[in-house]
Order: C-alpha cells, then sequence, then structure tokens
C-alpha cells in the first residue's frame, strides 16, 4: 500500500474544463493503477462526472471549493485572491505533503505565481522555468522557459541553463549534455544584453557536457541541443510556431493524398506507417510542461489539450515522482552551482 | 530599351558567395529577360565565373571593389569602415538611380543599417522592417519583422503594423487585411509593456481591415491573420523554428516512405502529388525579404540559401519595382497615418 501515489489535479482548469479533465484522470487511472486522485473543484460540476466512473471515483477524493482562477487572471490577483480557488489547494496538498505533485491546465502564470510561493524555490533560484520535451531529427530535445518567465535577465536564463542541464542529465539520462541559447543568429555579437551577458557567464562556467554558444531557430527541430535555453517569451512562440507548421504540413498533406487517385492509392499503401510518424508527432504526447526550480512536482497542462493529452501530463508527474526527478535535478543543480561559483556571482 | 530595370547584387554575400550569386543571378536572367544585372565584388573572383555565362555577362556590368562586409562584423563597424564594400556600393546604385533595386545574401543587420543611412526611411517612419511571405491553411500572409530590429518599442510595433498593412493591400490585394500582434496568449494582458502599449493604439486606430488583437505562434501557420506583427528577435526565431519543423516532418516522412515495402509502393503511387507538396514547401521560394519603410527595394536573401533561392530573391525585387509597390505603400502609409494622427502623437 506504500507504494501508492497520489495526485492533486485543478478540475477547473483548461479550456474543456472538469469534463477533460477528468476523462483525462480515466485514461491516466488505467496507465498508472498505481495513482490516487486529489480532485478540486465544484462539485455540482465535477461529482455528477465521477459518478458516471466508478473506477476513477473509487481511487480519487473530492474536495470542493467554489473558486475558481480564470484563464484571463493576472498572476499577481489570483495569489491575492485565488486562496480557495482549485488551483491553489491542489497546490497546498503538494506543500501538504498530502499529495506527490500537481496538474493544472489552468491559467500558467497563476500557476506559476501559486505554485512559487506555496511550494517556493530552490536555493540559489530567483524564478522557476516551465520545461517540455519536443521532437527532433536526433529523438527528444528540452526546452526551457516555455512562457512562465515572458521577461528574462542573464541571471534567469543562467539558472534556467543549470536547471535543464541537471534535469537533462536525470530524465534524459545524458550525462554531457550539449546546450545553447536561442538567439537570431550564432554569431557572438547577435541578440540582446541578457543574452550576451549569459552567454559569457555560461562560457566560463564549467557546466558538465558542452555549451554550443547560440543557436537558431532551426535548430531547435534539428536536435543541435539537448537543451534549448530561452526565455519565456520567446520559448512559447518558438514552440507554438512548430506546433502550428507540424499542423500545417499534415494538413497539407491530408490534401495532397486526396488530391489524385494515385495518390489515395498510395496513401492506403502506406496508412500504417504513415499513422506511426502521426502518432509520433502528436502534440499530445508532449503534452505536460514541468516546472523546474521548485520543491515540489508541478505540471502544466497545454489548455487546449483533450484527455488524451491531461492524462500525459498526468503521466509527467508520475515519471517525475517515480524517478525521484527533483530530488535528483536538486542535488545534481546544488552540485553543479557549487562547482561554479561564479555563476552566483556574476549573475547574483 | 526604356522597359528594362537594373538590379544591383551584393556578389560577395551569403555563405557560398560569388558562385552561389552569380549562378542565382543566371536562373534570374531566364526568367526575367528585362533585367540587367549592377554586381559589386572582387573581380578576380566574381570575373571568371561571369567568363563562363556569356549570356549573364552581356546583361551583367561587374564594378570590382576589395572591400567585403563579414557575416560577424557588427552594423555599426560595417557602416563606418565598410563604405566601400560590395554591400553599401549595390547600395549606393539604388540612391543613385543607377539601379532599381538591390539584392543582398550579406550580413542582415549592415544591410539594413547600410541601406537606412544611404536610402533613409519614409516620412514618420523610425525604423525599417523586414517583411517576408510564407505559406498558412488560407494561402500566404506576411511577417515582419524577420530579424532586422532585435529590440522594439511599441512605436515601431505600430509603425511596422501600418506598412504591414499597406504593403498586404498593395501586394497581396487584401484590401482589408486582418493584423495581429504576436504575443503569447490572446488574452488583453498578457506579454510585456511595449506590446500592450501598440495593441492600445491599434485597437484605437482606424487602419483598413481588422485588428484582432494579440495572436500566438500556431496562429503564424494556421494564417489567422494577413499580416503578423512582431518584433525582429520573436519573429526571426518563430520562422526560424517554422522552417525547422517544416525540414524535421519532411525528414521523418522520407523515414516512414521508407521504413515499409507498402509504404515505399506508397510513395511511389502517390510521388507527384508529394513532389508538389515538396515544391509547395520549399522554404527556397518563399526566400528575399523586403525592408519596408526605406526608399528604394532592398531585399535580403536567406544567407545560406542557393542560386535557386537567390533567383527567387532576384524576383522579389522585380516584382517590387514592376508593381510599382515602394509608391504604392508609401502613398497608403501616408494616408494611413495622416488618417490616424493619434498614431503618431500615441507612439511618438
Amino acid at each position: 500500500m506504500s507504494d501508492r501515489l497520489t495526485i492533486a489535479l485543478d478540475a477547473m482548469g483548461g479550456d474543456a474544463g472538469p469534463r477533460m479533465v477528468i476523462s483525462g484522470a480515466n485514461i491516466a487511472r488505467r496507465r498508472y493503477p498505481q495513482v490516487d486522485f486529489l480532485i478540486f473543484g465544484r462539485e455540482a460540476e465535477v461529482g455528477p462526472l465521477l459518478d458516471r466512473k466508478k473506477r476513477l471515483q473509487a481511487v480519487s477524493t473530492l474536495v470542493h471549493t467554489d473558486d475558481v482562477v480564470g484563464a484571463e487572471d493576472k498572476p499577481s490577483i489570483a495569489l491575492r485572491s485565488g486562496r480557495n480557488s482549485s488551483m491553489r489547494l491542489a497546490i497546498n496538498a503538494v506543500r501538504d505533503g498530502r499529495a506527490a505533485g500537481v496538474v493544472s491546465a489552468g491559467n500558467t502564470g497563476a500557476l506559476m505565481a501559486m505554485a512559487k510561493f506555496a511550494l517556493k524555490t530552490l536555493p540559489g533560484v530567483d524564478r522557476p522555468a516551465m520545461a517540455g520535451f519536443f521532437p527532433t531529427l536526433h529523438g527528444e530535445s528540452l526546452m526551457l522557459d516555455l512562457g512562465a518567465n515572458v521577461v528574462c535577465g542573464a541571471r534567469n536564463l543562467v539558472d534556467f541553463a543549470v536547471m535543464g542541464n541537471a534535469f537533462a542529465r536525470c530524465v534524459l539520462g545524458v550525462m554531457q549534455p550539449t546546450y545553447g541559447l536561442l538567439n537570431v543568429g550564432s554569431e557572438e555579437l547577435k541578440g540582446h544584453e541578457a543574452l550576451q551577458e549569459a552567454s559569457a557567464i555560461l562560457r566560463e562556467a564549467n557546466l558538465p557536457g558542452q555549451f554550443v554558444g547560440f543557436i537558431e531557430g532551426d535548430d531547435i527541430a534539428q536536435g543541435t541541443v539537448d537543451v534549448v535555453v530561452t526565455d519565456g517569451f520567446t520559448g512559447n512562440i518558438a514552440l507554438k510556431s512548430a506546433e502550428g507548421t507540424a499542423k500545417l504540413v499534415g494538413e497539407y498533406l491530408r490534401v495532397t493524398f486526396k488530391s489524385s487517385l494515385l495518390a489515395g492509392l498510395g496513401y492506403l499503401l502506406a496508412r500504417s506507417s504513415l499513422n506511426k510518424l502521426r502518432k509520433r508527432l502528436d502534440p499530445r504526447r508532449y503534452n505536460g510542461a514541468i516546472f523546474l526550480g521548485l520543491n515540489g512536482v508541478t505540471v502544466k497542462s497545454h489548455g487546449g489539450t483533450d484527455a488524451f493529452g491531461f492524462a500525459n501530463a498526468i503521466g509527467v508527474a508520475v515519471d517525475m515522482n517515480e524517478h525521484d526527478i527533483i530530488e535528483k535535478t536538486t542535488a545534481d543543480f546544488a552540485a553543479l552551482t557549487a562547482r561554479t561559483p561564479q555563476l552566483r556571482a556574476a549573475a547574483g
């Protein structure tokens, strides 16, 4: 019984609300039979959904709250007036040790502000970063920040590089990760000041792996580095631009295979292989961004995802726990920071 | 004879240098028999290339200069010490009326700084913007800035919106273009200050078409708007991220069609349709970004393109002239600015 894991869910987050969250939890329940759910939200909306999923209900505890953080709420407002919101109570469950992680598809900024306030950051971390994996020519890479920190100074970028480095070592198992700063050119003088400064610090720092300096937008999908470091504004737009393009190419392909009888026959023959590819590129597979730099597992699901995508975000929270990622990353981050005191001094 | 058009070429720009530029000019020569070329570069390198292309040589004048702007040169340095560079002399040819436009695959920042200095900006324009077309679900859209202005204030973004609006009306023939500001969320309070301010001004301004407010990265490929307005840092990374993703999906497809005998047969049947799609998505087709807001046609070719791509960039310069785009955009820009004095006042 001690091997059971409790995951807290914000039932009210996401464009499709409780219906999507509960269906997602039900998919996750089948995948992760060791998980119990602590679900926060409006009983009148969530209760009936659970009533129809008896097996999920059996492993779930529903905690009623009327309050909900709106998609348009400012993080500072949400932090002050959302103390009883489903999002905040779910985070509190992690803080109090009643849950091993929290998953929300709600307002990113509010989730970040509340998680930072309630869970606190790791020693030496100014701001946590939202990190996620994406497919590349060579497998998968990690990018951070994906939108939690819209404006970043050099110190934040350096922190992200160190956290991403530690995370890649722990999760990807790449002991000598390559990492780079996203910029508009690879030449040393390109980009704004914070990038220049962060690059100079990282060049001197002695992190494991290899700092390749500046990388460009097309390096993301090429998998030029294991860890792409960027501010949240750029990272969010780069990621969504890539997602939109993959969708566009998919749509063009659909039209192409319908454009002639031969093409249609070709599709039928290649269908099983093409379906594998479609699954591989399904953005729902990559749903679930991790807040790095916090004392606790916080996973942000895409607001527009469906139940399948939300189940994957729950999977991220489960993986983080089963592999003790927070502990390992924390230890690795501390060791890296200790080894490279100039990081703190220079970027302080 | 009066219908002939002279295009100035910087023979020394681009990763592959004169060989790529001259081969590109030769492709363009076949497409645009009305064009004469005024080519600037090192005679010892460019001369022999021209000697081998007699028909191109017949419509070309080679002007020797030893000086070249390096890919890593800072714009300010290039501006001061590159007065006799191939890039600068090609721009001067436009300034002096000896050429109707200039095409360079060289250092973007230097091209921007030199063109701005030599050609001057349109009345009311603080900084020119680099604009380019890209394929979407609904056809093509325009995005600006693509990397000429790494840091932008609200005034720049508003200028870009007005110039993009005028350009879309003149080139795309969309008289009521939709346009939006690229951001990390569509909610009104998202993003940094310059975006908030620009959005407030554009909301009040009475530009033709429809200001849809903030758009996100995935809206680019979806074709949500005709004109995507953004700073050069974000625009460059969004565009390259999209290009990298398209390339990745293409590579995945290649592997998929080789993954089984059936898939391979399917490919053979669909090949002609798939080749059409490949051509449609070929980034070289979209090569050639226009500097908007200048008194003169300046086209920036991707530095890493090949002869085919460079020929397309020359085609952009030709089109700009044949359709009097600068004159029309200038008139439209002036009219829009006059109609909306608050643009100048608020963003001044």
